[in-house]
């Protein structure tokens, strides 16, 4: 656990310490007076810094500190890094903008503090960032009073902005939740986003990882840090950057924003949950940090409610979030049918009609149905009708799943319900709409879990693809897919109109004759493409065309055979300078490249994976018979995919593929289309 | 106003009022305890409960009463009812369920009731409803206790469900919040929705009506009661039924839920700003209840942020809704600068790295930029740095544009504060996602004003239309789009195969060849439809397909000749039983189809609205040279929509029409298929 030193500091030096209370080294010192180890303000020219002895360097200290916060500009930090060092420090915080974030010239300064850390093995947080609070181990190395009046407790938060960490951690202690740590990353210009995320893995106080993302260097890294994460814990995102907000993010913390598709297609992947906003992301970390669903592909919502609209709005967002909410056992409902008044909705969700007596009844009557994973209950507060805290201590020993609760009503009546919940560890929202998001969150979870424990479905074994070439033509491309299995149209490759004229004769039917020269990508877009040639005389017509286009490259012809029908698909893939290795599968044709329909994941995947892309896909029925069509061979698709996630993982030289089009059958698929381009 | 009888009584009878504690007969008389009119609790069997004087009758109160409340079962509401009717009474609400919600003989007796009141003129509450609060005329006709100590205020509550009614008046209070009616609707047997968003609209104690909304009966109704709202005040709703709850929903009110989509554009059109949850409905309700933008079609939020990370939150939510965050002009961004220390963002947001002394005035600075319609603040709660109540408290004065406040911290340190706020008329929100939605709210109410205040751009008249058989055929059906101006492929209507070939001659180029019979609406999927026919062989063979289809009807042929190549859309139109007369704009082919791609307007609509159709497809691009492609006509689409529209609106005979495809060209359009069924 190398942050130790760094997050659970046994003696702390604050560099510029200072006795004019409007400065950051003034604000520094007071935010640490009751830290139980031993504090150092550091500071030629003071002697006591509210009743601390103000020591006038490092090296005067005289031993060596774990964690050495520097209050004072940027130009300075280097040269008390290396101090600290020699000293012996264990972790250093820079709290001051001025780096990369600024520029160049910021950029080398960061370098140079980078490098210093890295000789003298200092882990340092920062530059640039409000710094952290560790309740448990009475660390607040931050200058805003109040974080030293957090709780601690089981939720450790990573966030890139020291403002979004102060907001996350605040809202938790609003809901009566503890924190382990509370850290913002700033620049992050050594411990990153994912060096958190591994370290609070490990963390045993650590129940559950909040995450507010902006833009991430090094995707793969914290792709694989979630990965190993969420073994142990759940780990909620809440990812910014849909719009257009790069310029701003860059000025930030200096990292560029990057694909927010990629990042979200990641994190998920990863096995995190996304967030939709910090107040999602709050909710959604206070119950995961008390239950966790087991892995299934589906998890049943047993939905119980005292009010029938609360239920309408909770199902609602559960249905059109994919959250299924089973119906129950026809002997469930009997048993309940016999427990509450007539007429109401009882097949889950369940309306009680108002609660009433026979509440915990029904309550176990849906825990005992095979169909439900967890049991999410709704009541108005009505202490005379419900108490959910002597219910919820019951059920706790009673029932196996977990349990969600949701309530309204003025909050100096609810509030002090909600700690008592908060004491015996059951989660409670104070809206229908917040109950449902924190329910979505427990569920995707549990999802995530399955596709985790699903075992891998990949080919043992693919041929091996030589290392390719700067810029490979289609024919070069399309070989290469052939060695991996990928089936491509039978074609001849000609270097004249003879040799042309001899491979239609060849292919023997209707052919596609295209231009065959590397520097052309979109061949269609210049007259390079012509379909369904059968006779010499339209051969000739589509070779001069050809020979027609402008280019400074060798020129040939592609002879092909024409595809049989079937639908059109895209199937991409890159290396991602942050993310490394990507795929892409993607609805072909104009419409739907206009909408977009694409989903993404990293490589390398396994079948599962695939099979989950093609259903992501918005227009996934079209594969599935849609209005009397064909059935597509998706398991194809799905081997394809695999196949072009190894291709892409094990050349680095490729820079990005794209098969476009490629032709879906109902049995197989052809790729019409294939271009590689290289570094 | 007919329904200040109901919701502002100046006297209550409450029939079935009991002493037993446990009674909703109780809890009622004692949640108007403090009532400041005449309160006469109605019961055979009792002479005193909590100090009023019980009467045996209500003819033995022996004077007329506003309101007269019914504690008692469905089966005795309909005499009380004639009783209340005798006796004057203006006002009656119905708690019990056990009416239409509960299906066919619930609805006779619902029936029942609700012609005794038409009869006596009583404006009826409920059934099925907990009723209602009007702090401001000190009635809380409603059985849970505390609804008695909402607060009188600005918002104006309407919630088809009671708990939902109860639920977003707590929330308000919890946000200091008052209301100036909060009322359940329940299975809104006479007072509808849309009755009370009328009263509510003329209301002057409401400045803003909160509504929300599960299935609507008359859609029109409401759409038009909501048009006529939004004229003075903002409407915020909170629409459910996304997911597939239908059967929840009849069960809890008795109302079909209804297209959710149709709902939403119905709202939309209207003018209302619609909430994804029943927390942003409060959010909004707060904003809009103090602030309201002058109509404007994109108007520029100017965001002043303390820390970078929530204007990044706060910004990127904003883009991704599509408002507008315009870049300063030079002349802001040069006098910002020299307010705030040097490498934070300034051009909107604008990042002060901190709030310091400088931030009013960087207000001020961006006030005076003429793109900034609302100025947005979000600073994390520091009293030390920044003392918003002072700040805003002088912004009110100083400048024009509406302000809104966005913070975060410890809720016992922020509420004061917050509190403070409300009392200068401040909305703000502890979040930087809450105060985002907010600004969404009041920017989509200012776009919505907007698209109400252009002239309208219509047609002067139109060719009137003859009444419609019962099932035109295609050839029927595109004459009658001939008549308004539509143009459809020209064709030769054929009986025998003789007439046929004349028919080819005759268009003289390739032609379509298609079966001929109103009862065959699908006419692809049986071998109906043959295109690119040119010669005799061609067109035999095509129509010896058509005379094998199997029909009950007469058959005959159509010829037409192809239509030019173009973007392919549908145009559909229908009756709907709710909402009435309807159009609807969709991207045509499989894929379009698959990804639903498809926008909604009430008719009649205007050149605008029908131009906003084209924009809102998620496909729009795709008219507008996507890929280098044509430019296509959307003028043309826009009026085919408005002509459509006129034809649906006066012609109530028709159940729904389905032009599809409609090939839109670079000049014009040409309808390949219509479809229109009549009831």
């Amino acid at each position: 656990m190398t942050l130790d030193r760094l997050f659970k500091p046994r003696s702390i030096a604050v560099i510029g310490a200072s006795t004019d209370e409007y400065k950051a080294g003034y604000q520094m010192v007071y935010a640490l007076r009751h830290f139980p180890g031993e504090l150092y303000p550091i500071n030629r020219h003071a002697d006591e810094i509210l009743g601390f002895k103000v020591y006038p360097t490092l090296s005067a200290v005289g031993r060596s500190v774990d964690l050495v916060v520097l209050a004072i500009p940027a130009e300075g930090c280097a040269r008390v890094l290396k101090e600290a060092g020699e000293a012996g420090a264990g972790g250093a915080l820079i709290i001051s903008g001025g780096f990369g974030e600024t520029g160049e010239a910021g950029k080398s300064v960061q370098d140079e503090i980078l490098s210093a850390c890295r000789r003298y093995g200092i882990r340092l947080l920062g530059p640039n960032t409000a710094g952290f609070g560790n309740p448990r181990a009475g660390v607040s190395a931050n200058f805003t009073p109040w974080i030293g009046e957090l709780k601690p407790g089981p939720v450790g938060v990573v966030s890139q902005s020291g403002a979004i960490n102060l907001i996350l951690a605040a809202a938790m202690y609003n809901q009566g939740l503890g924190i382990s740590l509370a850290t913002g990353i700033g620049n992050g210009a050594d411990v990153a986003v994912s060096d958190v995320v591994e370290y609070l893995a490990e963390d045993p106080d650590t129940k559950v990882i909040a995450l507010y993302l902006e833009g991430v260097r090094e995707g793969r890294r914290l792709y694989e840090a979630v990965c190993r994460a969420v073994e142990k814990k759940p780990v909620v995102v809440f990812p910014v950057g849909q719009a257009d907000i790069g310029d701003f993010a860059v000025s930030h913390t200096g990292n560029l924003i990057g694909s927010f598709a990629l990042k979200k297609a990641a994190l998920i992947q990863a096995g995190a949950v996304l967030a939709s906003s910090s107040d999602d992301l709050v909710d959604a970390a206070n119950l995961l940090s008390k239950v966790r669903l087991k892995a299934k592909p589906n998890p049943g919502v047993g939905l119980l409610t005292g009010q029938a609209g609360p239920g309408m709005v909770i199902a609602d967002h559960l249905r059109s979030h994919s959250v299924n909410i089973p119906e129950l056992s026809a002997s469930t409902v009997e048993r309940i049918r016999g427990l509450i008044p007539p007429m109401t909705f009882i097949r889950n969700p369940v309306d009680t009609g108002r609660p009433g007596p026979t509440f915990r009844e029904v309550l176990l009557a849906m825990a005992e149905d095979p169909s439900v994973d967890v049991l999410v209950t709704f009541a108005i507060h009505e202490p005379a009708v419900i108490d959910p805290v002597t219910l919820f201590r019951e059920m706790r020993e009673e029932v196996e799943q977990p349990l969600v609760f949701g309530t309204a009503g003025f909050s100096e009546h609810v509030s002090p319900t909600q700690k008592e919940l908060e004491a015996i560890h059951v989660a409670s929202f104070i809206s229908p709409d917040r109950t449902a998001r924190a329910t979505c969150a427990l569920v995707e979870d549990a999802k995530a879990a399955y596709r985790r424990a699903r075992p891998a479905q990949d080919f043992d074994d693919l041929p091996a693809v030589d290392p390719i070439k700067s810029a490979p033509d289609e024919a070069v491309a399309k070989s290469i897919l052939e060695t991996l299995g990928i089936r491509t149209p039978s074609r001849v490759v000609c270097g004249t109109h003879q040799e042309a004229k001899k491979g239609l004769l060849e292919l023997g039917g209707p052919c596609a004759v295209k231009i065959l020269s590397p520097g052309i990508i979109h061949k269609t877009d210049v007259g390079g493409v012509h379909l369904n040639i059968r006779t010499e005389d339209q051969l000739v017509s589509a070779l001069e065309q050809i020979d027609a286009i402008e280019t400074v490259r060798e020129r040939g012809y592609l002879i092909e055979e024409m595809a049989p029908e079937g639908l059109e698909i895209i199937i991409g893939a890159a290396n991602d300078p942050g993310f490394g290795p990507t795929v892409l599968l993607g609805l072909g044709g104009t419409a739907a490249e206009a909408l977009n329909d694409v989903v993404m994941r990293l490589a390398p995947l396994d079948l599962f994976d695939a099979l989950d892309m093609i259903a992501e896909l918005k227009s996934s029925v079209l594969f599935d018979g849609w209005r009397g069509g064909a059935l597509y061979d998706k398991r194809e698709v799905a081997e394809t995919l695999l196949k072009i996630g190894r291709l892409i993982g094990h050349h680095s030289e490729i820079k990005e593929m794209d098969l476009n089009p490629v032709r879906v059958h109902e049995k197989g698929l052809t790729v019409l289309d294939a271009v590689i381009i290289c570094e």
